[in-house]
């Protein structure tokens, strides 16, 4: 990625994607994704997530996982850690950058961690305090616009939390996650730019979309209007329910290169290259994958001839 | 559709669909999904084509759809017609609505209707004169973005031929078609906003959008952004190659109508009714389909539980 590159995609694919996989995927497969998606001109990866390794066995290697990509050419390497336990496992395995998660609703947050927002927010600013000052910090609110339990979310609950939060440190990535793919352009818009006004002092913001329900690309886009220029996107769309085929998954990375390379907007991505590893992921087995340019480039031979 | 409803969604599934599509559907199941979607809300449609039946089969029945719809209350139907000689079968058989066509790409309009898009404005002049004032007329521009066979499209090729078919009238609903998917919200706005700007007294534009690189909804919302109210559309994302599975075509209706739903833009189309019927569409013999929502509907069970 150029220093000038308006558009920075974090590729998540081997974090929020892998862990949608039932079948262990090897751990050398992993790395050489990894890999190759660098080669690609991905600069920021959420390459796993430190959990545990019961409850989500596929990013058991997480150690591992951490070191290959240390090695990476001038590779920005996220890790997710959903609580300050897992942090300081994260720090202990050489990781330089965590991404902190927390669900604005509450059912939602209990669900995944069994504690409150605020308490996952006290936990928060412990780990804040436990990285030493050149640790890198996203902070991912999960179900900032729509909750699967509870529906569409407040903003103004949003942004209590993250008055809150911001009180550990502003100088931090914030990203607002639509985790159900339910967000729509308008919310997103309102949402971004209701944030950036209160918090001006937040050093970045992100989004983090799926493409659920087809609004992927556009909810970027209004993310995109609303002067974000940090998005989440996972390789071949992988990130859908293993359980229900069709509910698809994370933005597909390739998509949102297609669109902002056509939109003039330089990601410092290869598409080629992209769309070789993507074809790859897509065969990995329990893979659930969605996206279209994908498959858009593979049937490139069909020119329309019909209006 | 109230007449108070912000957006007005054309129904294209019936023409840009079926043409798609190899097996003939029986008359009367084109009938019964016309009657079906016009139960689900839809008052738009294109129903169907005046063209060569030996050239297109699949339309040959083209009279006795126009009859049977007809029959539907306050149904609005267009039909498409590549030229003067259809037009006049069109307006024998009691089409109210002309949808003409043709397209800015020089060697695409040729290998359509053989002739260039001069000697198809000069036809289209002709279909205004044979048509009686109280005809509505659309006005489709295909490849106003993007052509198979030459790549990115100009904004003045657009603006240079508009000019000359609007001498013919300004009366008229002008559609600026993206025939091939490759469009991006930015083109979509700048060409939108340049042909507003250069023909105010057009009496309304519209947005024909395909979804084959995955920016159907994206660019029908920055479509919406420059002002624009009226979406083609079609039923279960119809339209696709049938040589190349996963080329898939126009944007699906339902995602349209899901999208403008949750930004609080009434379509007057209940989405519920919607989808049933796009199940039966998507298991037509032949049907190349896209979209998401119908599958994300499908498999609503399963609740996202991870960020």
């Amino acid at each position: 990625m150029s220093k000038s590159s308006p558009v920075t995609i974090v590729e998540v694919g081997p974090r929020d994607g892998f862990q949608s996989i039932g079948p262990f995927i090897p751990t050398a497969t992993k790395i050489a994704l990894i890999g190759r998606l660098h080669d690609a001109g991905l600069r920021r990866m959420e390459i796993t997530s430190f959990v545990s390794p019961s409850a989500l066995p596929q990013l058991a290697d997480a150690e591992d996982v951490v070191s290959a990509a240390a090695t990476l050419h001038d590779l920005d390497s996220q890790v997710l850690v959903p609580t300050l336990r897992h942090a300081e496992r994260a720090l202990a395995a050489g990781a330089r950058h965590l991404s902190a998660v927390l669900s604005v609703s509450e059912r939602h947050n209990i669900g995944n961690v069994r504690r409150t927002p605020l308490e996952s927010a006290a936990d928060y600013a412990a780990i804040i305090a436990a990285a030493s000052p050149d640790i890198r910090i996203r902070l991912n609110l999960a179900t900032s616009f729509d909750c699967p339990h509870v529906g569409c979310i407040g903003e103004e609950a949003v942004l209590g939390l993250l008055e809150i939060l911001l009180a550990a440190t502003t100088d931090v990535e914030v990203a607002l996650c639509d985790t159900t793919g339910r967000a729509d352009p308008r919310h997103v818009r309102s949402l971004f730019a209701s944030a950036q006004a209160r918090f001006p002092e937040v050093s970045a913001w992100a989004f983090h979309g799926h493409d659920t329900f087809g609004l992927g690309a556009a909810n970027a886009l209004a993310a995109w209007d609303a002067g974000v220029r940090v998005f989440d996107a996972a390789i071949a769309g992988l990130g859908g329910c293993p359980f229900a085929p069709g509910a698809t998954g994370n933005v597909a990375t390739e998509d949102l290169v297609w669109m902002f390379s056509r939109m003039g907007a330089d990601t410092g991505i290869e598409l080629d290259r992209l769309l070789a590893v993507a074809r790859n992921v897509a065969d990995l087995p329990g893979a659930q994958v969605g996206g279209r340019v994908r498959q858009a480039m593979e049937a490139r031979a069909c020119l329309a001839v019909a209006q």
